[in-house]
């Protein structure tokens, strides 16, 4: 029988150039404002460095003038000296990242890489913004890091628009260009089209995959954007991230036969702390993300359905979204 | 944007000729020796009924000198007698299906269709008794029902196997043979190998798909196998099933877009029912299930593993599996 091994390399039995971005605290501070212990960060970086993971996202850089740092935790923010303490001590084998907003960090956040524990910045945007985007990854590369740009939400937008915004990405240093399904809403048909645009627009530059798992696609939409050349794949331990979550950073190690990674640290990290977190926080399949994944919306009306006391009233959330025909067809 | 519906049909937005077996009761009932109360089962029909779904999977037919009932539920028998108290007043929309394994069921244990509230009853079989399975069809076909042969554990089969087995299965009558993941083990390229095979094998047969969900991937290999000609598809609402449970039935109606299918009362039944019953029974992703799924293993270990105190401990479990060499790669 064939396997998949004949897409993931010539005569190795994997594909050397693939890297795995675990952005369970990134993500995962979207559920809880980022209010993660320090011990659970460290934990995780620990466990990351051991399984040979390559990158490790641990929070956003954002401007304290836009956001109090009374109402979120640390990773809101990422201030080196915090980021510093976590990783002390620990042999530093994954690269650390921080994913920053256009808009929402200034340059004095941002200070030269060699005085920084950061070795790689992304900037996350929406398509209309992705000349801001480009200006600040310019900004950022000129401070000695390593960029990428993640358009967000590209289900939402037409084929002019994206191929406007490959268009000016191609004339830029940019090095990763990451297609990001944020509202769970692709089938692996939609993915393969967009890589393979993302690839045609972008020579030389590598392509990243960051999913959510709305319908439980994330790791097989991942799967299929490795197929056609993605090398750049975010993951995140146990699947954690906002509503249904993201791809589980352990299916990745399982699929993609590096015998650097190893998944033992991982499953670890699972039953200490991830596990027990799942009984505080909640992500995973969960019914209203399915519907919003189904009808390519933002996750937002969803969480605030999660918040109140009719959370489990799936048939009101559903008709709530349907209207005014609440029994419409299914697909819709 | 290509979708696809391309695969899907031609002129129409759906494919018609593609039919969903639900086997809530039948393989949920692995997890709890099918203890569900009538009002639940009765539920799940008028909700099948309602959502447009084709089959429904009530349970197994078996002989009672064989299984004590004391230990099992009625659906471990499925009594034509029991099985008419429960669609009682019921619209009858959907079909009803059981299965039989070789071996464990008697001749006198089956009446003429004309006589039972059944329209289908499904073999299961490992590779090596297809014979047994095409004989055990004969008779079920020569009493009136449909009926189809589901070969289990394929993934574990060799090609000359299974070559052998279509080869027999061709010279049949039997009109549907099922693609069966039984370990959670494949990828989508092991999917599509294994449903071209078996068409190619059996011109003028239907293809089904049974998935399980280890590592999130039931579903997408559904999708696949639909992509690849399959036009019978087994799912479960929320995915319930032993270990990691099925495809999700509401995700196959989202993706078929055929406008006889109806998701809300799919929704109603999970809320009502499935959810309450998740947090007594489990099913889903479970890490001891995934690691079974990677290493393309029956899931007893991991039940008998979650039965005991140490359910857990992941870490122990994985070095269970990958003893002698606890620190192995990941990808073994």
């Amino acid at each position: 029988m064939k396997t998949l091994n004949m897409y993931l390399g010539g005569d190795q039995m994997f594909r050397p150039e693939i890297k795995i971005m675990d952005c369970s605290i990134r993500d995962g501070g979207l559920i809880n404002q980022w209010n993660f212990s320090d011990e659970f960060v460290r934990a995780t970086y620990k466990g990351l460095c051991d399984s040979g993971v390559d990158y490790m996202e641990i929070g956003y850089k954002a401007s304290k003038d836009q956001f109090d740092p009374k109402q979120f935790g640390k990773w809101r923010f990422c201030d080196d000296d915090d980021i510093r303490r976590i990783i002390d001590g620990i042999e530093p084998l994954t690269k650390l990242s921080c994913m920053v907003d256009i808009g929402r960090v200034e340059e004095k956040d941002i200070v030269p890489q060699t005085q920084s524990p950061f070795s790689m910045i992304r900037v996350a945007c929406y398509i209309k913004e992705v000349n801001k985007a480009i200006e600040l990854c310019n900004m950022i590369q000129d401070k000695g890091y390593e960029t990428t740009v993640n358009i967000m939400a590209v289900s939402t937008n037409l084929e002019r628009e994206i191929d406007e915004a490959l268009d000016d990405l191609s004339r830029t240093s940019v090095p990763i260009v990451y297609v990001v399904d944020s509202f769970g809403a692709m089938y692996s048909e939609d993915v393969s089209f967009l890589v393979k645009k993302y690839q045609n627009a972008l020579p030389g530059k590598t392509i990243g995959i960051h999913t959510h798992n709305n319908r439980q696609l994330a790791f097989s939409n991942t799967i299929q954007a490795i197929i056609d050349g993605a090398n750049m794949v975010d993951g995140s331990v146990y699947g954690i991230g906002r509503g249904p979550g993201n791809c589980c950073v352990e299916l990745l190690l399982g699929f993609l036969q590096n015998p650097k990674y190893k998944m033992r640290p991982i499953l670890e990290l699972i039953q200490n702390y991830y596990l027990p977190l799942s009984k505080e926080i909640e992500w995973g399949y969960i019914i209203p993300y399915m519907i919003t994944g189904v009808r390519n919306e933002h996750p937002r009306v969803a969480i605030k359905f999660r918040d109140s006391e009719e959370r489990d009233d799936y048939v009101k959330f559903y008709d709530k979204l349907t209207t005014p025909e609440p029994e419409i067809d299914c697909s819709k």
